[in-house]
């Protein structure tokens, strides 16, 4: 079994590099981080245990041999590459993994590969690069796989999902299997929609965020819709869930900067095609009109341009 | 005929002014300004021409005259003063003018003086107080004047409506008497709830907010959001007025500070009860929920707090 990763960042490079580290035959595709990588290894400071580890580095996808799984742990907002890159690491009727935020990020893939298996991964981490091939992780670390039917319908375990599944426990990886990709990806829109938008827009942490009385109730609201909208696209998510999320975020998180927050603060592309508009798109496409995630993209994009 | 004004700012500064200097008799109520204004008198730069006078200027009301008429030109956030205030500078059965945004802001000078004819006025004015007792009035300057009723039907132009009118009128304003004030308060409404407000939170002037296309895009949806509760609230405002609106910013007006972004950049109270909470408030009464608006309103409070 061979494994690409694509995006050696901070979910990549940490995921990518536990499975090289437990003996996976693993290839790096990396971009600016390569000479230093191929000379000086991966490092990762973890709070399970920190190590450097010798990978197989590779600046050109054509290098690189066809694999049999690869992970995708590019920004969304690389997407564009995936098309000519997907096919040069990953064998036709392979496996893809896609670890990255939104809603229906799956079907670039299951575009460009139409007889490969799609496994979506959603990533419970805190964890950010912090300098070439040097990952910190900080928190959690748990991933959920779930097999990706362009239906919505919950494809169960099926057995390409059961294969990855064991390599990455074989690897000390928390990872969990569920059977609907499609409800986890709406429920963990329930936290990403309200968060990573307000934390740029009103320029402040999950903390001071859920501290006021006006923002925690806007957030309740922006979650009750994503809610609404995870129903009408037929995954019964309860309502209950919104506050749940808040007391979680409250109780568990440190004062937390969302991914979104960090990208705009370094200047880079923010997710709002696939943590927003996918997601607004699709809701209407079932009747649902999502004013306030709208209102919450327009401002992003007003702000990034 | 005494008029009293109290509140002697870019609004109160620059129409008193002008009713003092065409031989009114004004009496004006100032604070931090008053030992300037009663030495070295008030002065207006404006696009009319320039202009220094010497105004009776008093630092507390109870040594202000009873007066016929009073001319409320106080920010909203300064209404809780009304309640002592008002009894002791104009008859109770005389003529108040408020001008001053949002909605309905004239039923607490209505419930304070309940004999009182109460006028409200909108004013159409570029103008800014640049120093104590300095007024510069820079573009515009129409005043729209209606007789205030509570269960917000047409008044018609009244007796009272009418002298207030010519006074203003012999004194050089540029005042028009409208039949529906409530109809004009929501009208305005439809400029000020999306500009005041996205201002603020994108930190924008209106030139940048119309050039970019999401922001114009969400300003037309807030617009069209106020002009379906005003509907709701018995006012028949057309759709066609947001983008009409629209078009008028862009092509009449200078790049331009809204009032709420001057006053949060000065870190002073922000008018958004008037201008959105009572709005608001009012649209649900008719059932209309006002997403946008009341997730504008959440932002602006979380950015004060």
């Amino acid at each position: 079994m061979k494994y690409a990763v694509i995006g050696t960042g901070a979910i990549g490079g940490y995921y990518g590099g536990l499975l090289a580290r437990n003996g996976m035959n693993v290839h790096f595709l990396l971009h600016s981080d390569h000479q230093h990588v191929k000379k000086q290894g991966l490092r990762i400071d973890s709070i399970n245990g920190n190590f450097t580890i010798d990978v197989n580095a590779y600046a050109k996808p054509e290098d690189m041999p066809l694999c049999d799984v690869a992970i995708i742990a590019l920004k969304t907002t690389n997407n564009h590459l995936l098309k000519v890159l997907l096919p040069q690491v990953v064998k036709h009727t392979g496996i893809v993994v896609i670890m990255q935020n939104g809603l229906a990020v799956e079907q670039v893939a299951a575009d460009i590969l139409p007889q490969a298996t799609i496994i979506g991964g959603l990533c419970f981490i805190g964890s950010t690069k912090i300098g070439p091939g040097h990952i910190k992780h900080s928190d959690f670390g748990m991933v959920s796989l779930g097999h990706y039917m362009k239906d919505e319908s919950a494809a169960g375990i099926t057995p390409e999902l059961e294969l990855v599944t064991e390599n990455f426990l074989a690897c000390g990886i928390d990872v969990k299997p569920v059977e609907n990709l499609s409800f986890l990806r709406w429920q963990k829109l329930v936290w990403n929609v309200p968060f990573n938008g307000l934390s740029v827009v009103l320029n402040s942490g999950t903390a001071e965020l859920l501290r006021q009385h006006d923002s925690r109730a806007l957030i309740k609201s922006i979650m009750l819709e994503v809610i609404t909208a995870a129903n009408a696209c037929g995954q019964p998510l309860s309502a209950s869930v919104a506050e749940l999320m808040l007391v979680n975020t409250e109780t568990n998180m440190q004062n937390y900067s969302p991914s979104m927050k960090v990208d705009y603060e370094h200047n880079r592309p923010l997710e709002i095609d696939a943590i927003y508009q996918s997601m607004i798109d699709r809701a209407a496409l079932s009747g649902v009109e999502m004013h306030l995630a709208k209102m919450l993209a327009q401002q992003l994009r007003f702000l990034k341009n």
